[in-house]
């Protein structure tokens, strides 16, 4: 792999390489010391074009425990904001020596343009663009999927018959965009459930269905239940005119809770509005999978950041 | 030691435990290369909820010289600022594997809440808390006063019939607080010396004696002089209503300075109002432990993360 | 070397070797691991009064490749900016144990004073101070010079005879200032080109020619055109009334481009105004050196902290 910018274009083939060597890195994690060499005297630049400290620090703490160094680039008050171009930064990074790229950008397709560039020949990770994709996320997500539902055999099993249903705001969601992506190349069957006015208009042409109707939906709730974070800030009231009628309508409460079967699971990318698109009952049941998720990011960010800097990276794209 | 929120209830063996260990990371610092492999593979973040540079760049440094590596998470523009409650952020940091804490925020008790929580197994280091403690500073005022008074006897002798005064905005000072409890516990006699108005409420429940009258007081200097910082920008009018009539009444002026004893020392926990409550001559002093107390800062906090996060840790609260 | 505070009282003699270690560092960069342990225990700490993440990262970069732990303080937030003074900025800095520390100031001349304090041990380099000097721009400019104009020879050719010609605004950049005296120093010839207004009134004592118009200059384009950058939110609209005017006259545009011959170099320190002071078509061809620069900086800044913080250090000034 040379780069990870969507999981759209993501081979099985290569997302499960990805995911059983986080298997093998959730495996040093339980050891007395985390520290592995593998990527001693390599640079890991974080480019946040927008704030995200969980994002941030999950992929610090990844890059670490691998041995790298972590440079820590936020564009706000720096060149970047007073118009330096993309180009000028991405070729200041080349230059001071940075091997991977880990971008967090507004705008859809950044880390692509990047890639696709040529001013940069450090490996580049997708960690967030506009409303497009959050590959690390669904791998995380897959992978604590697969964890939850096989256990042992994990490493043996992908996603096939399983049955994944993500909720609430799709439109703004690169998670779910992700999601989609990479679920149902990994074998999943993947439904949508939201308000229409939360769906994005080409949604036909995803690998999924949809719904709208939330309690209909858990009637046959499936074996996983993925719950999206409303961005309230990122809301025209047109889509969004009312917190309590959302949560009434597609919120995962505790009525909704016990509807769920006894194996099936609650997830959620965070961060979380409790009461707002998951109730704190939902959120801390057994059935939670949301801290497993960011303890999982980091054993998945590790795999991806090895993948990317040690021996051979050939090109995915 | 499992975390360290308070002095208060700090028992003498634990403080004196952490003052010998001081001892020896002081030892340390004085040789060509500072770094001790201890704490190889541990990861310290640094939560900080208010703005403190030198507090934070104080346990970066401790972490590092003992080759743990450091997280700093800046509480501002983070999700945390959204609105994402503190345990939604505890568990995260958990997840990613944080193995201490260093915890600034502006509520009194936002450590113990989080150490009591069960929401994070990692050490929690209180870095300052609202106007209640800040630990890690009373144990370097101790480690200082020990050091000054006793020399090379240090680690032998504790504070029996030391005298100590703090003198300022007691009220606002966590620091105020934090040694009136350790530097009794570790045998000392405190007085307080303030304007009625910056002393609290309770202060007749604490193991000191008050007064209100510098000069007086400093009749009999004693051994430390402790001068607090004024801290305006908490401070209503009603409060502070002069920095002239302040500085003239409790402020450690070059008269004052030239009543103390020969072998008194002068403390300031800074950063320092040159001018307000001490004067450039008194902080530059040769009696001024100013700039011992910054330096024997990174040697306590090395101690305190190497006593949470190294072998066996017991909960001393 | 003790301190690098400027390139004015660098001598011959002191400057190539900061070259030649550059080049022995430039190598390192070539290697599978580029990590040397020169610097292991050592703190370096960037004290930021100004934001300049290009900057600032370099140096980072060039510590940690030098394994040297590097503390991150930007003075923005920090009580630095309630009023601290520089004095016990710096004593706190000595106190924590910080070998070097790298300073960008707002103020002409406070690393001057830094250095001269007496209030820390550390070696203090000088990474920008107002519109006075930038020490290491003009001397990763150099080298990039000596490597482009001799190749293999770098090390054993200064820049005798070569001629450079700084374009633009003179008056408030620090770059110019430095290069006008290394580039000097080291042999080369240097003539500023730009308009009367944004010469500074002490030009006449330095060690140059200055002319106003661009074309006439390029008639003889000499080895080197320095093209500096527009700092339009320094400016008044008496000095810079106009920046279609401005690029006409002083800008290096793809007819002034043309105008080079074929071993001339078009150098910029970076962040560049595309369209401004150069065209795109300069800035990205054969001739620009843009890049080079950007990464020979974290060669020179990994030879000024291997001088100044490995072995003996002797004052330069």
């Amino acid at each position: 792999m040379r780069h990870l910018l969507s999981t759209r274009d993501l081979s099985r083939q290569d997302a499960v390489r990805i995911l059983d060597i986080a298997e093998d890195m959730a495996d040093v994690a339980t050891r007395e010391v985390k520290k592995l060499p593998a990527l001693r005297g390599k640079t890991v630049v974080n480019l946040f074009f927008e704030d995200s400290t969980r994002t941030r620090i999950s992929f610090e703490a990844a890059a670490k425990r691998l041995s790298a160094d972590v440079i820590n680039f936020s564009a706000k008050g720096s060149s970047v904001s007073k118009g330096e171009s993309l180009k000028d930064t991405a070729q200041t990074l080349a230059a001071i020596g940075a091997d991977a790229v880990v971008m967090r950008h507004g705008a859809s397709g950044a880390p692509q343009t990047l890639a696709a560039s040529g001013w940069i020949d450090a490996g580049i990770v997708n960690a967030g663009d506009g409303t497009h994709e959050h590959p690390t996320q669904a791998l995380l997500d897959a992978f604590t999927i697969r964890r939850r539902l096989h256990g042992d055999c994990a490493r043996t099993r992908d996603l096939d018959g399983v049955t994944v249903t993500l909720v609430g705001d799709i439109l703004h969601s690169r998670v779910a965009r992700s999601n989609a992506w990479l679920l149902t190349t990994l074998g999943a069957s993947v439904r949508l459930v939201a308000p229409p006015t939360l769906l994005p208009v080409g949604v036909s042409s995803w690998p999924v269905s949809v719904g709208y109707d939330l309690d209909e939906a858990l009637r046959e709730p499936g074996d996983v239940v993925m719950m999206l974070r409303i961005q309230a800030e990122r809301m025209h009231a047109a889509f969004f005119p009312n917190a309590r009628e959302y949560s009434r309508l597609w919120g995962l409460d505790d009525a909704r809770l016990a509807q769920l079967g006894p194996s099936s699971i609650v997830m959620h990318p965070g961060p979380m509005n409790r009461g707002l698109e998951i109730s704190s009952a939902a959120a801390d049941s057994p059935a939670s999978t949301v801290l497993e998720q960011v303890a999982n990011g980091v054993s998945v960010r590790m795999a991806v950041l090895y993948l990317l800097l040690s021996g051979e990276r050939e090109d995915v794209l």
